[in-house]
């Protein structure tokens, strides 16, 4: 078997799963029976490349690290031919040209609409490719779409790293708990506010910690998103509309980030041996998904306490075993970020092929 | 899609599987085309039947609660023709004459040679049936034989039930984590154990809390299986040669009971915020594992701090992710037992179907 694989959008996370590729090439040889070229790239702001008998995916990394553009690997011009009048080259014609049987979706995440990304993985899907993406906007915005047009195509939407980045949750459903009934769960789906909290038990202030996330990469800028709940309210949504096949939009998720959380309630709460996390849940009522994204304070009965730093992970409660949780904690040189993500693509990829 | 299903064994645990298939019979035909009918039993004590137009299960049920023998179901005399000069009826000629897909081995555990239960699943693998086993020993005793008969047949062998009960652990490596290398793994993995520890920890005595899992069934009448680390060592012994790709035997499992731990030792870790607790391990050392079973005294750094009562569970390191952790804790009504066991081989059968 050979796949021919189109990466729309190259930053930290399809760099990342490029090299995790290569790096498991002799694995997925001899394990799978699998070898794979990739045939497509497009950047954001290091051009486009198309070449359908593959391109060299170790000096398109080299030119993108060090700032320059991909277009000389590109074997002709109208390989990128024109799609729907949109100017030349664009992500589209990259898809169309690049003849792969999968499509990688990492384009910048739009919370609002989902795209440019819903209309790339439309795309890939009618043009016969299996897709994965790690773009949570596809998920909340398109997953009743894209889930059917790809059932009718007899094709893969995939996107496993949307949630937790590379922590298996919507694979563990789809084959560790197959024919359970998910009927609520609850865990703590936000590194930077579990590392705020983290580190304001040692401690430090909340301006401080912010500042901490930020130095590292992993807060925004504005670190509202997280810390005033809307990436976990975003992945909750996506988590209920998925495996409890209810569509929820963020806006209905009932939200109370972490500003309230003072110093002094978290030296209070360390002193009965307690902690505040950040808790997001949701559990069925009737038809409907209440879902809700708040401070609670958990006790050491509790298996989000030991969850410190950047560990992150969810509680399911099914109607076939006792409460299960996934929990994801870093150790030396190992924590959620691009590489980890990259292997939730990596293993959607592996899940296609298998399957 | 239409199954026909030998269960060899029926106590607890596959009484448990046939009421699940029942329960979710519905789900099954709408989410995955399948139907389903029981064609050939095996009990200990109360006979055997076979019927390859269907058994009715529920009579079976009743039959056997009721200390009856189910021989009534048998369509004819015939149909348990001789195999291999054995005395009619006997569990290989229920598997031969019951022109079933798939068979469901749960006969009583043997650890020293994993017999009957390995001949059953030889010869049900030779008659082009896909097995599940919740059964220990052939996994121990007969992996890399079973598992290559499998393939060769095209057919699957599987044992989801045989670690965790119905927690997914083996699955979780097929599609959660596909192609990742396990380096080491970490847990709690017995019971018994971690509620004895528990129960120590609010001031019972060994002997009393041993008394307790006696009365509630979780303990045998001698503990030492649980209590001096044997049930765990031939958990790790499957765990590292299924997932580790390397054979091992639970007595080469460096092992150490809770024996040795005093009440006073567990009132001191108490009042230093930290838990003794029966740790499982194998890792990587060259081309072997190195295995241990023993006492280790966490605190709540830990994943493995939280758990308590009959909550098991394990932390798994490897290439590709931070370390990851599934964890089973009990909750209102629902703790590990013969219906959680019995989701296992019901996971073992949709996933066949699926594939």
């Amino acid at each position: 078997m050979h796949y021919k694989l189109a990466l729309i959008g190259f930053g930290n996370v399809a760099r990342a799963l490029a090299r995790l590729l290569v790096r498991k090439q002799d694995l997925l040889k001899s394990k799978y029976d699998l070898t794979f070229s990739f045939t497509g790239l497009a950047t954001g702001k290091h051009g486009f490349a198309v070449n359908p008998d593959g391109l060299d995916i170790q000096k398109a990394l080299v030119l993108v690290e060090s700032g320059k553009d991909i277009s000389p690997l590109n074997i002709s011009q109208p390989a990128l031919s024109n799609v729907e009048g949109l100017p030349i080259p664009n992500s589209l014609a990259v898809i169309q040209n690049s003849q792969a049987d999968m499509m990688f979706e990492n384009s910048p995440v739009n919370y609002e609409t989902g795209q440019p990304a819903i209309t790339h993985v439309r795309a890939a899907l009618n043009a016969g490719m299996h897709v994965s993406t790690a773009n949570k906007g596809t998920v909340v915005h398109g997953y009743q779409e894209l889930s059917a047009l790809a059932i009718s195509k007899n094709k893969r939407f995939m996107f496993e790293s949307t949630v937790l980045g590379g922590t298996p949750v919507f694979s563990t459903f789809r084959e560790a708990l197959p024919a359970a009934d998910l009927i609520s769960f609850k865990g703590i789906i936000n590194a930077t506010t579990n590392i705020i909290l983290s580190r304001m038990e040692d401690g430090e202030s909340f301006e401080t910690a912010v500042k901490y996330c930020q130095s590292v990469g992993i807060a925004e800028t504005d670190p509202s998103g997280d810390v005033d709940g809307w990436d976990a309210s975003i992945k909750v949504a996506a988590l209920a509309t998925v495996l409890m096949d209810t569509p929820l939009k963020p806006q209905q998720v009932e939200r109370t980030g972490i500003r309230r959380i003072t110093s002094e309630m978290i030296a209070k709460a360390k002193s009965e041996s307690k902690r505040y996390k950040l808790v997001a849940s949701a559990e069925r009522a009737g038809e409907n998904i209440e879902a809700r994204v708040a401070p609670e304070l958990v006790d050491s009965a509790s298996p989000l306490y030991g969850m410190m730093g950047s560990s992150t992970g969810l509680t399911f409660r099914t109607d076939v075993l006792p409460d299960y949780s996934i929990i994801v904690s870093e150790h030396e040189g190992m924590m959620g970020g691009p590489v980890e993500t990259a292997y939730g693509l990596f293993a959607d990829f592996v899940n296609v092929v298998k399957q």
